[in-house]
């Protein structure tokens, strides 16, 4: 039976990596459909995604490129499969929507376990795609407890692969982040760094920037601090006010988001020194 | 004999603006040519930039549009004229050698007087357009000095319209700038308000953002922030090092800033609570 | 009780319209919230919307606009309110879905009250949003006959304001046409005028070319001739085959379709030698 | 003596060519500093672009290469170095003028040995550059009179390895071009395959367009349809006519015509199928 096989390797760079790596390609038999490497020479790192198929054991080239790769190499092979997600959401549903109809038209290399709200809003829009919403309220809540309740809700869905934040309003503890590690995506409705923070549309129309954007990415301790996957921007000019800059944002928002989060269904993304390599 | 006159307009706004300015420009009677108005509802602020032909008397016609317009309206009658320009640099020459090209071509309304830089090395490009080129070394100066000693060279020039600061490298203080308000036209080498201050190329490779920009700004007397006249930007990827960054980004700072230097000599800039209206 | 109009005026150019419309606006009181008016010199043709508000007669204004205004002036006063929509699409469901969900939001100035599809396809995704559905086939019919049926259909949802047709993929002859002139929108996949006709995206890829775009456009009696809305690209890699073009483009045509929806609801589209004048 | 060079290479595909590839490097203790593949699976041919280093014998590692890959293989070991480049001109300096700044700043990793022009306009501004400008005047002659005399002043300048069209207004005979197989690039002032031919400005306007691009291109035996290398875009409105399209478009064809001549310097542009494969 061929399998198909995405290998993800980072390792710091030594010479005659790519010979090691596609030895043992050819020695296991297999078809390269995809080549992608990059060298950060002032760092010392190697990174390498490949597209392979054949019939073969995985496990034994994993094995294998431990051997012949240095000390610490980070090797994954991941075998395509629709990735399990859960989507959190406040009210707006732009970005929530815009998944939901990627999804449905199977666009997406995901399966959508559920949506998490800490309001009701959204809730009718999304049950209209028959996906389990859950209202997770913060009224009355310390944060801790409201995302004790939030990850008991999650648990439920069993094991997960990314949390997308889809507009989501709340700013998430470095205790809540710690348990998906590199899995949260998040987008923010500036172009980081510029105009870390709440309202960022207010804050652009404040400083009379001539251009907006919108940046998807991972979620880490610090606020909108995390590696960036994806942005993408639009001119705006002094006739619209910040309500304007907003409405018009929403757009790049929601592209933005799709593109980071397919990029991290199709695993393209190493993450390095608070910075991503892509391999789009 | 019919003259070409740029009438522009701001003031507080009220009902009829528009009304009572067309009336005065129809009892001249006056071709108009464009119209671009734009009301800032929030701060009831009105701004209106015509071009208009006709035999008339401009003083007359100011006179008239100052007694129909609101207390403290600013009202501007300008003649389209090649306007007075100093340009001054450091080291690089991508922006400085654009202006000069498109000086040299006839498509700038502007004569350039002079360019003035606190080194030699770009002497020999300035000189092949016979434009005078003066070099103001900083070498053993106060920073207070220095400046007098610019002033004193600008102040050869005659009376000018603009300063463009096309890669000038040092700071100007708040005294120098204070000469010549609304008038500097810096090109800063980032999309502010990002990465401001000193070598913006490496704080956004460092952050990892995938998108790089440039920002031509009118300078006040904080570095970086004063009111943005045009922006644009270009993508960037994980395998471009900060000197690679710097390279792609010479091309949009050289257009940015004969952008934001075009509509200044075109009359087309209002500049308002540290924003800028822009009819283009 | 004040009422708020878009006015909407294009006529022949001649000295003094901006006066005798503001003159107007002036004598019945109106507030001009906003004013956008555009000269074609060339041609001698005027255009100007207006967005007023006041307490008013708008017949007596349209009557004294007429006296003012040059012989055969087109002289529109629309009051906002849900312009009635149909939508029409055949099996791909990024366009529709987009609009769906946007309507959804409340992002459309629109009530959509039905879609009309030559296939069953997209049924399970309209009727999730409470929308009418009527598949009319086009098997074994000749294509008048085809589309005296959808005319029927379109005629049981009353008067309507606009079709859009959302990745519709069958050509409409002009008599179809002709029954809604200016009230066809169309979504083509490609940077019009480039790549006319069946697929754009298979065209582009065996050119070669960097980017891909899509037109939204008028539909008039020639296919993809019609006067051009909005347009948007991005750009491709000679990594990508006609596939990932046709992926990649569909983000393009979701954004530009809708953008030249809202256009259209919002009366800020002139149509003029088979071209547009936008107000935005 | 550590040597430099970059080996493109290109041939059929079959499995095990990057591993064949990697292993001559190795064998030849090379450094591998980047490293670019690309493999048409439609087409079964495989292209890769590699920047090595080391002590060795390039000659002898041709031979290697040749031995290991397919029969057919077009290998090709290229030691960085100025490439000697002539360019063309007719009038307008705004092509012309970016290069030569860019070329005054060392930006180019070429020799411009010359210029020659159909007209003697450019000269001032070339000269000051002292860079040979030569006039060859079509004036009274056939066509094939002039491109003999046009073989006979480039022939001057010895073997050279690009000609560059910047804005050069003249058709060339396939005859011409036979002598320069994928060695000319040229600039032209439309977004290809749309408004093909004379005046693509003034075709833009009549369409009205809302976006309006460059393209360049290797020039092949039909006007315009020669493999494309880069293209950008910008929007216009409908207050532009075709002269202010013009005038916004130079800045983008500069900027288009710079980057693709970039990009053949640096022997990063694989031809194949009237397309273009780029390792940028």
């Amino acid at each position: 039976m061929t399998r198909h096989f995405r290998v993800l390797i980072d390792c710091k760079d030594e010479k005659g990596l790519v010979y090691k790596i596609s030895k043992a390609f050819c020695d296991f038999g297999l078809n390269v459909e995809k080549n992608r490497e990059y060298v950060d020479a002032q760092n010392g790192k190697f990174f390498m995604r490949s597209e392979v198929s054949g019939q073969f054991d995985p496990i034994a080239l994993e094995a294998e490129l431990k051997v012949v790769l240095p000390e610490k190499a980070r090797i994954r092979l991941v075998e395509p499969r629709p990735k399990k997600v859960v989507l959190m959401a406040t009210k707006e549903s732009h970005c929530l929507g815009d998944i939901l109809i990627r999804h449905e038209a199977g666009e997406l290399e995901a399966q959508i376990v559920g949506v998490i709200s800490n309001y009701e809003t959204l809730r009718s829009l999304v049950e209209k795609f028959d996906i389990p919403y859950v209202c997770v309220s913060h009224e009355g809540l310390q944060r801790a407890e409201h995302e004790e309740k939030i990850l008991e809700e999650i648990g439920k869905f069993g094991e997960i692969d990314y949390i997308v934040l889809a507009k989501y309003m709340r700013i998430l503890t470095p205790e809540f982040v710690a348990h998906f590690d590199e899995r949260i995506i998040n987008i923010h409705h500036s172009f980081l760094p510029a105009f870390i923070g709440a309202n960022p549309y207010k804050q652009a129309y404040d400083r009379g920037v001539k251009i907006i954007g919108a940046t998807a990415h991972f979620v880490n301790n610090n606020l909108d601090e995390g590696p960036i996957i994806a942005q993408d921007v639009i001119p705006v000019t002094h006739a619209m006010d910040w309500q304007a800059m907003q409405s018009a944002g929403r757009d790049v928002e929601k592209i933005v988001l799709a593109k980071a989060l397919k990029l991290a269904l199709e695993d393209k993304i190493f993450v390095y020194a608070n910075k991503t390599v892509i391999f789009d």
